[in-house]
């Protein structure tokens, strides 16, 4: 592609017209070449950004970044093969029971993952607060290993959709984050790349997630499963609740602690374990098993501890202590410091749920900037939903900090974070839509 | 500013939002530290393109762009200081009618000019056309030369307006030209820059023109006069036809000729002279000369030859060979080959305008790219207006070319360029707006 035709292509999307699929190949490619500075993508995206992607658009960019890298080879594996993302919340643990959930009912889960920003670390980080786990398993180990027991998580290579790296850092810096479509590629080049056949998404809406309004939530859900459907995939997503924490756990080590209790059963009627149970049907629904079917075989998987033996087989065959299992609160790390904060009486009205989440990164659980130390042990523990009573007698939120300090800071934040009032409040709906789905 | 904030900024542009002008300057400076990235800036002009820019903003960024640089002191001249600027034409030397005009009648010009990419050369290209004539003068040559004979016109030195520049770079390969508060704050940076107390502005309108629609042009000048006045200069605008060359010549050495047969008196009711005679006088009322009276002197300057030895003393003061003025074609270079273009007889309904511009740009008169070499001698001589009546046997255009080649290529072309039709056709209106004026 000339170089001349490129400002001549950014202003065709800045006057709101789409692209060819030749169009953007050419473009990116040459931007990937060196030939097409930062300030010609940013344009081109902030111009998108405010005009809008086309849907075929969005399925070209997919395409052009699944290109620029590797891509994973699964086609040696015999069970069908599943992958699962979550957009990001507040205590979102669920690909840790998910996964053994579905390796246990016979799919294979080659999960890749990143560390990235938040309020807490990313599910590498959260799984390196078992003593001995190891992330960086080469793509051998990883084929080898799913074979065997169904699941694996490790570290993203740099050679995965490179140009969805190169990007990202250019939209994080040019306020050209906030696109469906570009948010939709994203996601999708990494799960085409990734190899799987089955691609569940669950996209979170509310304070607490990056969408806060439903029916933003539904399209970007849609967006996403037509881009799967379109490269081949079997696609589909459940837009589910973030105006709350979805587990009890904020933070590293305290999330794996209630993923584990999850797993064994510790936590019926729980969001998470209601979460869980419904992405993991949903899933196994993309490999061809009915709906009221596929529900009951993972309530039945995880009431008989099949998923937690797949959970500890996973946990070993990372080098991690599987003993974990067993006593998670004893094995993995424990901060000094662990308050509890007692609302008076009434009814939880809401949460700021965003705001939950800083608290936590506060404590020191989250990266600020990349390369900046967890701490794995620190955390918030919520035990409490929207629409439960309250007493003014049991706390409703333990806090686990490293110090004294930390620990008053937050407590006196968490009256204007929890919402406690004398109006009966309604609980929220945990699914809020099924997309790609029978 | 903290880089932190800058996505922040540029977010508020993305959603429709204004920037205060502390945030314009903080953004801008540490774009000009090499503290903000290209990318940045591309991302937020791109936003501004699309959602626009507030007057206030333009006011703002045009301070800030005057402030990147150094200034231009004109306060130890004695006259009424004068700049003139042209937001660029087919066949538009106005300037160098204008500026001995204004000289004649005991205003001060110094202008600075750039070269520019385009179908000819900029100002100073063209005046490089006669022999000896020189450019680089220093700031003390131009201001002694402004007191002594009323005009100079030199090359801007790269210390003017830098931010300018680096902008009009990235707005260039980024299709985030087309933006009035962004070309206007340009604009309106130079002039306030380049010092003198009184602005005129000259903003064309139509196929030849940066802009085509006269709303678009009259929105243009009242913006740059808001910004002139703004900074307390006294600015006024006229919006002219750019629907057709201005004048005769367009070409180098042609548009030099051009304009000092205009000055010799060669050219009445040209529309050449009636536009040098309107910005001339609308030049004049800024310094305070009523309308009707500013219309009779500069007439009677151009009458009596006072405007004509104002040029003269110009040429010879840079040290160009001034016979030219007595002489112009036999002192200019002179293309080889000039072959006459004979339409059918009709009316000359219209023209391609920026076509035919092209067309002189293809024979060598204007540069591509930075560094081309221009054929000072090449260009068009265009002998009619629209409205004109045309009898089938008198040439319409003169080629004049480097090859014969290159003139049968052009000849070829002309018939598609200039439309002659059998219905009669109305001439166009030549100063279509006046703003801030009387």
């Amino acid at each position: 592609m000339a170089t001349l035709e490129i400002p001549a292509l950014i202003a065709r999307k800045r006057d709101g017209g789409e692209l060819t699929p030749d169009e953007l190949a050419g473009f990116l490619g040459a931007y990937l070449d060196g030939e097409v500075e930062d300030a010609q993508v940013a344009a081109l995206l902030m111009a998108g950004v405010i005009r809008g992607f086309t849907e075929a658009e969005a399925v070209a960019l997919t395409e052009v970044l699944v290109r620029s890298g590797d891509t994973v080879d699964l086609s040696a594996l015999t069970g069908p093969t599943v992958d699962k993302h979550s957009t990001g919340g507040v205590g979102d643990t669920t690909t840790l029971i998910v996964a053994p959930l579905l390796a246990a009912a016979g799919a294979q889960l080659a999960k890749l993952s990143g560390r990235g920003l938040g309020h807490t670390g990313g599910t590498l980080d959260k799984l390196e607060a078992i003593p001995g786990f190891r992330v960086d398993l080469s793509a051998a180990e990883v084929a080898t290993q799913v074979q065997e027991i169904g699941l694996a998580v490790a570290a993203a290579t740099s050679d995965l959709v490179p140009l969805d790296k190169k990007l990202y850092a250019l939209r994080d810096v040019t306020a050209t984050v906030a696109s469906k479509a570009l948010i939709a590629s994203s996601v999708m080049s990494k799960k085409l790349a990734g190899g799987a056949d089955h691609v569940l998404l669950d996209v979170k809406v509310g304070d607490g997630a990056f969408l806060a309004e439903p029916a933003d939530a539904a399209d970007l859900a849609e967006l996403c499963v037509r881009i799967g459907e379109a490269h081949g995939r079997r696609t589909g997503a459940l837009v589910t609740d973030m105006s709350q924490p979805l587990g009890a756990g904020i933070g590293n080590a305290i999330e794996i602690a209630v993923a584990i209790e999850v797993l064994r059963g510790d936590r019926p009627g729980d969001r998470l374990t209601d979460a869980s149970l419904a992405l993991a049907a949903a899933a196994l629904e993309l490999t061809g098993v009915p709906s009221d079917q596929a529900r009951e075989q993972v309530e039945a998987l995880l009431a008989d501890g099949s998923a937690l033996e797949r959970f500890r087989a996973f946990v070993a065959a990372q080098g991690g202590d599987s003993s974990v299992v067993d006593d998670p609160r004893g094995v993995l790390p424990a901060a000094p410091i662990t308050t509890g904060w007692v609302p008076p009486a009434g009814s939880v009205q809401g949460f700021g749920c965003r705001r939950l989440g800083e608290l936590a990164g506060r404590l020191g659980a989250g990266r600020m900037r990349q390369g900046d130390t967890l701490d794995l042990a620190v955390g918030l523990e919520v035990h409490i939903s929207t629409g439960d009573r309250v007493d003014g007698t049991h706390p409703a939120v333990t806090v686990h900090a490293r110090s004294e300090e930390d620990a008053q800071a937050v407590l006196a934040e968490l009256p204007d974070v929890v919402r406690i009032g004398d109006q009966d409040a309604a609980p929220v709906e945990l699914v809020q839509a099924r997309v790609g789905l029978g």
